[in-house]
């Protein structure tokens, strides 16, 4: 059975996140239904990260087991077709980026060593409804100096239960690696990308959210160092939105 | 009773228009049942223009009648208090701009001296699905000066029939005047602006997708001349997609 690594872009902003859950609009079951129904077969995927409802993707990976016929150099532009929507001139809001044959034993999830992840603040006392959905508004100023400096903290091998929402999926460990955390400015945004080995629920999400509270001066950037031995949830900042996350890239 | 005018701005992607419709969630709709419920009266608002499912607005006008007790200067951030939505930190997709106090007998839509709008083409062979719903992705190069070319023969007073949908509010003349049409590069958009006295039903979403099919080379800058004579909407282009189109001001 051909086992196809595929990367995938899209625009969470109307979707129930990633995984598949019956009677929602998800990103993986409309990949499925669409595969299903152009190869006549019931194709599943098995994706690499659960992004929740909002949350976009550069660089989602999946992985899709099935004896389908079509050769990988077409693959994409074959899905892409299948999921195009007419109303808006055939472009969906998934996109297929590439179709790679992987072999049998390859798992988009297990196999993967780490991911990228970007989060898009848009810092201007100006609101922009159109970006609502793409970014995390922040009407004060941000101090970068000190959220970089907050970063510096975050950045190695901890425990992160400081930063991890309860209900996820059960993890043995809370340790993790952040192999880079940078904050750079970009016109009216600062843009966060942070690297790991593996993240925990929300864990972005929150971090991010706590840096926004050192950029406003609610709390220091050595604070971080505190929260995170604290390994307490309640002493690290408000969880920042799904809108300004998207998932970059994962590696193997 | 109070006869107050909004200035509305909306991002129409997940609206079925702004008119009312039973069962449906339009724009209308939406604000009438934030202002019912935070007034605590029935409260009914008469629109400028019925902009269409998709279709986006920077300038939409509508009237309120009520006697609300909040003064004209706080009403805007009233209704937009109302209208946050606490997911996405405080940001609705629809923006009330501006509130102002009218005479009694000021209508919204039969004082209108006119509207301007605005559609948005961009013109790059590399699509991006995070703007899929704030345009109209044209992948092949488009010639401008044709297309400026084109766009002089559609300025002044004609019977616009060939650039009309049937199914709109039945009207007694076809005739409007288009006072000004202009095509400008931004970037990798063109940016379309056209202004009149009135629209007829997807006048200009036709009037673009005529101008894209003369940008394409599929037809020549002389031939909407012949086109507007024919009074023959087979003769126009195809409809461009309502992502692309935004209603930007109304004029009294």
């Amino acid at each position: 059975m051909r086992n196809i690594l595929l990367t995938i872009k899209y625009d969470g902003t109307n979707y129930a996140g990633w995984q598949r859950q019956s009677g929602k609009r998800t990103v993986c079951g409309r990949l499925e239904e669409v595969l299903s129904s152009y190869f006549d077969m019931d194709i599943k995927l098995e994706g690499t990260s659960r992004t929740d409802a909002g949350v976009h993707a550069l660089g989602q990976r999946a992985t899709l087991r099935a004896d389908i016929k079509v050769p990988i150099e077409k693959l994409a532009q074959v899905i892409n077709t299948a999921l195009a929507d007419d109303r808006l001139e055939g472009i969906s809001d998934i996109e297929i980026v590439d179709a790679k044959e992987m072999p049998e034993g390859f798992h988009a999830r297990f196999d993967s060593k780490g991911k990228r992840y970007i989060y898009k603040i848009r810092n201007t006392k100006d609101i922009d409804i159109f970006k609502k959905n793409y970014c995390f508004h922040v009407r004060e100023p941000l101090d970068l100096e000190a959220m970089k400096k907050a970063a510096e903290h975050i950045v190695g091998t901890h425990d992160f239960a400081c930063f991890q929402t309860a209900g996820g999926n059960s993890v043995s460990t809370t340790v993790r690696t952040v192999s880079s955390l940078t904050i750079e400015k970009e016109n009216e945004y600062l843009i966060v990308k942070i690297e790991g080995d593996g993240f925990l629920y929300n864990m972005v999400r929150i971090i991010v959210g706590t840096l926004v509270e050192v950029g406003l001066g609610k709390r220091t950037a050595d604070s971080v160092k505190d929260i995170i031995e604290s390994k307490n949830r309640s002493n690290a900042g408000r969880t920042a939105p799904a809108s300004g996350l998207y998932l970059d890239e994962v590696f193997y």
